[in-house]
């Protein structure tokens, strides 16, 4: 089978398998715990949290270690909604990840507000420093780059009109890194991390909490992560998921424009084969491999099982929504309906998909919409059915 | 090394790798997408879960996965505290995991209740009617097995009173899983596990939600676990951890009750020959692998600094409270002062210790102890330093 659901999540990565196999074997005492070869594992943890603090221009202090992005976005929104300025609300881009934004409804409740956005589903810095003239939100949170749509936001932007305004802010990065390089992220402010999504385990992920904020707590009853974060440290998946991100870093170097011009291609042969398909953000800042279709015909589980049958795994969209029968938030957010949103097909590639993997999927897509088409015009029942 | 810290976490077990490993490799999709790579994880995490709530007598919808058990008990007191009857307060033994009671407080604040106890920290059943036939709280926690003793609580009459009483019950059940058989546990009420307090992975627990509490909310943002913990599930872990336990159920069925001979005859040969030595909970019901001490000299770092140099792994108690250096508040409700407190020293084994390792402690702890008698005899400076 031809993997396009990187966004979902990824294969392992052979280094991330190989640390968490030596650190599981070697290394799986207490870090807590008092004696030598507990001490080791804990020396073992804070060198990995020190390589990763490196990779996001932090202290090592300032790393907390979760069970992933989920929690560790749902741990900001508690944590700023006991604070004493909590009434001033929290601003949110609208296409934030269920896991931002319904926590920000949990523990905001009414006062969750949303940014404006063009229709790709990027904020304007300049939208942010309207409303930052005007409040003083408890916080601000943008993502990095859209799960669904592979959107950029311009959070370099964002995070420095923040932090000139003396305004909290967190960026859930889960889908740029591992993808972009870790560097180019605003080195101020939260930031969240998923390991699943660039080649280590599922069950961690990380939060980068500025030192001022050294009464964050995430979860309570141990002194582990400085108090911040308390339960049995997993350093066999901390330092899987630091070694692949380390990976990652070392890769990304190389061949992004490349692989953006291959799903390009794909796209190319989309519109000009399958008339009236809808490529979201396509003229907007994007991953290099995310495409977000809206397909002009039948709703979207339909194609993804005909192109498993074909040998293709793509996606009807982020996987956390995948149980609901709700259609995407961020497409509303974007100005599309929710019939358009019923037709959306998220395909997601990574360091593995190469140019041929793209060219069969294309000729895939476009075989499997010609099939249903010779089959429509030779069957009205179907297209009864299938519409 | 001789391994005397199981209690803290304990190595993987061969089967707990395997399941691991053949999961990272072969079932990798994320379970909530939408084609058949997924469903083929999908389906391994429900046999997974199926099979653990047949060991805790429940059906597999009320099972839970999270990240371990300090996260599930963060859980619990957040959703109780939310509740409408969350001003009715929460009850608890005087000796839960920090992370049960320091949860409470965080979430119920001043309505924290401690039910009273005998000498060796465990609640009486009547203790617990008095309160119930006085009040109605939002809920009751009592621990199965202690963490630092091993002394165990009544709750099977504990669970079948608040049943009665139509009052919430929460039992921390990580020491207790994979020690003693799970068939034991009170078929009623909440339940929390760890993996790797049974020979599973680190980073994984569950948490039984009973049916009619199915508005219970760990995380936010994800239909994952039926709404109930939201976040990219784990199957590997998961998984991992339900084979350990199984392995556990299987394997405990014999040898408890040598077990627990061997570690009385260790704490025979220091009550003999270390005079004003103590154990923690001797005449009361206890796990048979727990062996918790009151040393009469010295604190007890120093102990497990020379016991570690003499090849053994013990520990100065939970080693969620080894970064605080506050002395044991379960030495405090039992009675003990803070200055006894600082001498205890916890000794916890597991399935692979033998009688031989028990012998070589016992032999080893009075070899220290004569030591340093000897050394005090000689010198009265080095008695001004090590008292």
């Amino acid at each position: 089978m031809r993997y396009f659901d990187y966004n979902a999540t990824t294969p392992m990565s052979a280094v991330a398998r190989e640390t968490w196999l030596e650190m599981t074997d070697g290394f799986w005492h207490n870090p807590s715990s008092p004696y030598r070869a507990a001490a080791r594992v804990r020396n073992r943890l804070e060198e990995g949290r020190a390589t990763l603090a490196g990779m996001l221009a932090c202290e090592a202090r300032e790393v907390v270690f979760t069970s992933g992005a989920t929690e560790a976005n749902n741990a900001i929104m508690a944590y700023f909604a006991r604070r004493k300025d909590a009434d001033a609300g929290v601003w949110l881009s609208p296409v934030e990840h269920p896991c931002v934004r319904d926590a920000a409804r949990v523990h905001f409740g009414e006062r969750v507000r949303f940014f404006p956005a063009d229709s790709s589903g990027r904020v304007s810095p300049g939208a942010v420093s309207e409303v930052l003239n005007a409040r003083r939100p408890a916080l601000v949170s943008v993502m990095a780059a859209n799960n669904e749509s592979g959107v950029l936001q311009p959070i370099g932007e964002i995070a420095e009109i923040c932090r000139q305004a003396g305004v909290p802010f967190h960026c859930d990065a889960a889908q740029w890194l591992g993808k972009l390089p870790a560097r180019e992220l605003p080195a101020w402010g939260f930031m969240t991390g998923s390991g699943h999504k660039f080649g280590g385990p599922k069950g961690v992920g990380f939060l980068r909490v500025p030192g001022m904020w050294n009464d964050f707590r995430a979860q309570v009853g141990g002194e582990q992560e400085r108090g911040m974060r308390a339960g049995t440290e997993n350093p066999p998946a901390a330092l899987s998921m630091v070694s692949a991100l380390v990976a990652r870093e070392t890769a990304e170097k190389v061949g992004v424009a490349e692989r953006a011009a291959w799903r390009d291609a794909f796209e190319d042969v989309l519109l000009r084969d399958i008339p009236g398909v809808q490529v979201v953000g396509r003229f907007s800042e994007r991953l290099w491999n995310t495409s977000f279709l809206i397909m002009p015909v039948h709703p979207n589980h339909r194609w993804v099982m005909k192109l498993d049958r074909e040998g293709f795994a793509v996606s009807t969209g982020s996987a956390c929504a995948t149980g609901s029968e709700a259609p995407s938030q961020v497409l509303a957010a974007m100005g599309f309906s929710p019939e358009e949103a019923r037709r959306a097909v998220r395909i997601s590639s990574g360091l593995e998909t190469g140019e041929e993997d793209w060219r069969s999927l294309a000729a895939a897509v476009v075989r499997v919409y010609r099939d249903w088409e010779d089959g429509d015009a030779s069957s009205s029942l179907t297209d009864v059915i299938s519409v």
